[in-house]
């Protein structure tokens, strides 16, 4: 029994071959920064929740990730970005879909969970209820980056696979467990890019992308979100691990290197159980991942070990 | 084993004393025909996703049910509606949130599921998708009924519980066998009158409101739609039956009469498992359902038996 905690800033990485040295100095950058932001929450005897939420806005802000600042691009040229926070206590949940406007999505989802009666909120609703709650927004703009507009750009002129894509995949999430055994999961992106209609992904889908409760498991997903959808991933870990008798990583296995690869449901999930202990799996050639707990464990990984 | 049908037009009954005979008849007259032209379909030989989408389409398009037209009427006035659907052969689906255009919600989550590589469109983007499929859209008006102005007024003039209120935990749904033994669940709803920032309920959460798979069951929900969200009601039935060894009737016990009870979620689920048996749980004072089978079982009921 102990705190812990682990991140993923997507599974959509680089082919290991056009990895350079510095760029994967500075995903390790990003990722060392949230983990062991949020790994403090825990150490001071915060909880599980400000810990997911503090690692999951400094991942936002980091604009080498897929959400908040440097999210990609939809087929408009806009950025709309999706979170959810769920809170393994009580099962309560905080979701926003189709934002535009706020700097940090995981801190309206969790709004949303601590200040409305709602679960899912979506769109200018979303921001209007913002503004209710002091949240300033920011212009669309804020959120875009060269790189992503030259993506957009290459998924417009066809290219199936954009130079330097690691997009596709992208989201960011964490789970954690406090001092008082609480589990918290939080997950946030800006969806894929070209993304048209409204597409939204598996991320602000309790459930799918998103679940924690005490009593099973606490899951952030990163992938193809429409197969993490139809398999309610999440919650379906959660639950192999409620009711089929197995442990978490079994239950993982299951879901993601079985069930997701056998539907052609590419990605990964990471996820923390009752005692602290951590599982990150992924079928995809790697996963921007870090783990840290109170054992003294930390390690940051991209590829398979 | 055996092909089968059954319906729900929600949870949020008129109290028994309030319901008079010709009420009820209209009502129960509403029912029948769509359990009837969605048991036709299996009749014939049709898939059970033919088989909910003509029993919930039927729904929507009558006035005395919460979807499509005569559906409840946001705190602005409008109507905002949401539907899911998801077939249990191959854990396909789709669903739309926040639409104001679409007749008939239910074909709109259809054409996601079959023409699009996307599960879930909210808002404008659904309704641009929808254009693409070539289906027609009706001003917001056409889904507005004097009723249900009615009871917006009252609800902004702060009762919480308006005369003739049906519409709190309004949802319309169907779950369906076929002879070939495929599964299918489709949900349709306006959410809850006075509903403000883009609030979406549980009907087109893939697991909360709506799932289908045919090595577990088939499920459509109504009810107070954050609590289902929060515990993924759809998806956790499901993976009772196929992870804890119980019968449906069991697993919806559990999460309706226990689970959802104790978290204060008040509504019902309507589920058919793999053999073609019906499910009907409530916690509820009553839900609007029916149920057909190949085995001549035709019940249409309101309040508890």
């Amino acid at each position: 029994m102990m705190h812990s905690i682990a991140i993923h800033g997507g599974a959509g990485t680089l082919p290991r071959a056009d990895m350079t040295p510095e760029r994967e100095a500075a995903y390790r950058a990003g990722l060392a920064a949230a983990l062991d932001a949020g790994f403090a929450v825990l150490e001071r005897g915060g909880t599980s929740l400000d810990a997911v939420t503090t690692a999951v806005r400094l991942l936002e802000d980091d604009p080498l990730f897929n959400a908040g600042h440097g999210a990609v691009l939809t087929h408009e040229g806009t950025v709309e970005l999706d979170a959810a926070i769920m809170d393994g206590r009580n099962l309560a949940a905080g979701a926003v879909a189709g934002v535009s406007h706020v700097r940090n999505p995981v801190e309206l989802a969790r709004a949303v969970m601590e200040h409305s009666p709602h679960v899912m909120l979506i769109g200018a609703g979303a921001e209007e209820f913002a503004l209710t709650r002091g949240i300033a927004l920011v212009p669309n703009d804020f959120f875009m980056t060269d790189t992503r507009r030259a993506q957009l750009s290459s998924v417009l002129a066809g290219d199936a696979r954009p130079a330097n894509e690691l997009s596709a995949l992208g989201t960011v999430g964490a789970v954690a467990r406090d001092r008082d055994g609480n589990l918290a999961a939080a997950t946030s992106t800006g969806g894929m890019t070209g993304k048209r209609y409204g597409r939204v992904g598996d991320t602000p889908i309790i459930g799918a992308g998103t679940y924690a409760d005490n009593h099973a498991c606490a899951v952030s997903a990163t992938g193809h979100g429409e197969y993490f959808i139809r398999a309610a991933v999440a919650h379906d870990i959660c639950a192999r691990v409620a009711y089929g008798g197995v442990t978490l990583a079994q239950a993982a296995d299951a879901v993601v290197m079985d069930r997701l690869q056998k539907m052609g449901g590419e990605g990964g999930i990471i996820a923390i159980d009752a005692t602290g202990g951590v599982v990150m799996r992924f079928n995809s050639e790697g996963m921007f991942r870090g783990a840290r707990a109170a054992d003294g464990t930390r390690e940051i990984l991209i590829y398979r070990k």
